[in-house]
C-alpha cells in the first residue's frame, strides 16, 4: 500500500497552504500597536509563527490523525502512519521582520525515504510552488492569480554561466567560507537574502544553484520536491539525497551539481 | 516662479509610473523564445530597459518639452526649463535577470538644488512609493491595490537595534570594506540584494538604514525624496545632501545617521 496518495495529499497540501496564507499574512508589516495591546515583549514573528503552525497542525490532525508532525515551533507529534509532515510556518523570519516579501510558508510530506510532496508559498506576492518527486511522478507547478503552470529549471551546465544564491555569505564558517568564495569567484553572479524563495526562483528558471549550510529539517524538507520536481538536483554537500547535516546543494543540472560538489569537498 | 508644481508634477509622475509598469513587466520572467525569434544575442533586460526609457522620454517630452532628461540607456537631453528628470527604467537588473521581484522603476524630478519628487515602483508586487521633499512639503506615500497611505520610517536611534541593508557586501573596496564590516558587526541584522527596494522598505519602517557605494545618478536620484519624505536622512558619506561620488547613507533617524557617519569617515 502506498503511504502517499499524490491526488488526495496534493489537495490537502493546497488547503494547508491556503490556511497558512490566511493566518500569517495579516502579521506582515503590521504595526505592533495594532496587533498588541501590551507594550512589552511583543514579537510579531514568533506570534505569527506559532499561530500559523497551530492552525496547520489542527488541519493535519483533522484529516490525517495518525501522521507525525515536525515543526519549528512545537514539540514533535509522533504518529503511527509512517508519514511525517514537516512545517516551517515562516521561513525567512529576518526578511519578515524587515518587511521584505521573500519569507515563505514551507510544508513537506515525507514517507520513510524522505520528502515526496511539498509547498513553498509566498503570501504577499501570492505565489505558490508545489513539487512532487516520488511515487512515479516528478513535477513542479507555479500558481498565481488563479493561473497554474508547470515550471522547470534552466538548463545551465557550467558555473561561469550560472546565477547562484545563498542567504547570507557570513553563515559559512572556516573552510566553508573559503569554499564559497571559490564558487562566488567562478559563478556568473551571486544573489543574497532569499531563504527558501531562492529555491523557488530556481524552479522558475531564474536562479541556477543554491549552496547553504546550517539548515534545520524544517528549513530544507520542502525544498527537495520543488527542486527535483522542476528537474534540478538536490543533495547534501556529499551528494547524498537525504540531507542530515543541514548542508545543501541545489543545482539546475547534473553537470552544474558536479561542478559545485568539486568545490565543496 | 516655482520650477516644480507638486500637484501637477505628482500626477505626471504617476502616469509615468503606470506607463513604465505596463512596458517593463511583460519582460520579467518571460521565456526568451517568446520574446525573441532570433536565437543569438538577446538580452531581455537591455530590451526592457531601452523600451521603457524610450516610452518615458516620449511621455515627458509630450508634457514638458523644455525639461532635461538624464537616463541610463540614452544620451542626456538638455532642456531649458531648469528641471531635470532622472530615469532608471530597471534598477536591479541582476535581480530582474534572476527572476526576483526586487527590481524597480526609478523616476526623479529635480530642480537646480537636486531631486524633489520621486517614484519607486515594483511592477510585479504592484507596490508604488511616491516621495516629496521640498517646496514646503515632506511626505512619502505607499500605494498598492488601489489603496494609498502615508508611510514613515521607524524611530530607531542606535545601530545595535537597527536592521540595515546593502545590495552586495563585495561592492565595498579596500577601506570601505573594513568600514562596512564594522557596521555589520555593530548592527542588529543586515540584509542583502535589494537595490532601490531596500530604501523603499526603509520608508515602510522595516529597514532602518542603507549604506552603499558606486551608485550612478540614475541609481540614487529617486531615493532621496522617498527617504526624506518618510522622515529619514539621506546624504553622501560626508553628510552632504547632494550625492556626487555615488556613496550613500540613508538612515531612519539623525542619531542613527551620526552613528553610521562615525564608521564611514
Amino acid at each position: 500500500m502506498s503511504l502517499i496518495n499524490p491526488d488526495d495529499d496534493l489537495a490537502l497540501l493546497r488547503r494547508l497552504g491556503d490556511r497558512a496564507r490566511e493566518v500569517a499574512l495579516p502579521f506582515f508589516r503590521a504595526a505592533p500597536d495594532v496587533l498588541n495591546k501590551d507594550a512589552e515583549g511583543f514579537d510579531p514573528v514568533t506570534e505569527a509563527d506559532k499561530l500559523t503552525e497551530q492552525c496547520l497542525r489542527a488541519l493535519i490532525g483533522e484529516h490525517c490523525p495518525d501522521d507525525s508532525i515536525l515543526g519549528e515551533e512545537q514539540a514533535p507529534k509522533v504518529g503511527t502512519s509512517g508519514r511525517t509532515w514537516i512545517l516551517d510556518p515562516i521561513d525567512g523570519t529576518r526578511a519578515f521582520i524587515a518587511g521584505l516579501p521573500s519569507w515563505c510558508v514551507l510544508i513537506a510530506l515525507c514517507d520513510e525515504t524522505g520528502p515526496i510532496l511539498s509547498l513553498i508559498d509566498q503570501p504577499f506576492t501570492a505565489e505558490r510552488f508545489i513539487g512532487i518527486a516520488g511515487y512515479g511522478q516528478q513535477a513542479c507547478w507555479y500558481e498565481r492569480q488563479g493561473v497554474e503552470r508547470q515550471i522547470r529549471v534552466r538548463g545551465v551546465d557550467t558555473l561561469s554561466q550560472a546565477i547562484g544564491t545563498t542567504t547570507d555569505p557570513y553563515l559559512f564558517r572556516g573552510a566553508e567560507y573559503a569554499q564559497f568564495e571559490a564558487i562566488r569567484a567562478a559563478a556568473r553572479l551571486i544573489r543574497y537574502g532569499l531563504d527558501a524563495y531562492g529555491y523557488a526562483a530556481m524552479a522558475l528558471g531564474g536562479i541556477d544553484f543554491v549552496v547553504e549550510t546550517g539548515l534545520s529539517p524544517w528549513d530544507h524538507a520542502a525544498l527537495a520536491p520543488i527542486v527535483r520536481g522542476a528537474g534540478g538536483v538536490f543533495t547534501d554537500w556529499q551528494g547524498r539525497d537525504l540531507v542530515q547535516d543541514g548542508r545543501v546543494i541545489a543545482a539546475a543540472s547534473p553537470a552544474l551539481h558536479r561542478a559545485l560538489m568539486a568545490h565543496l569537498q
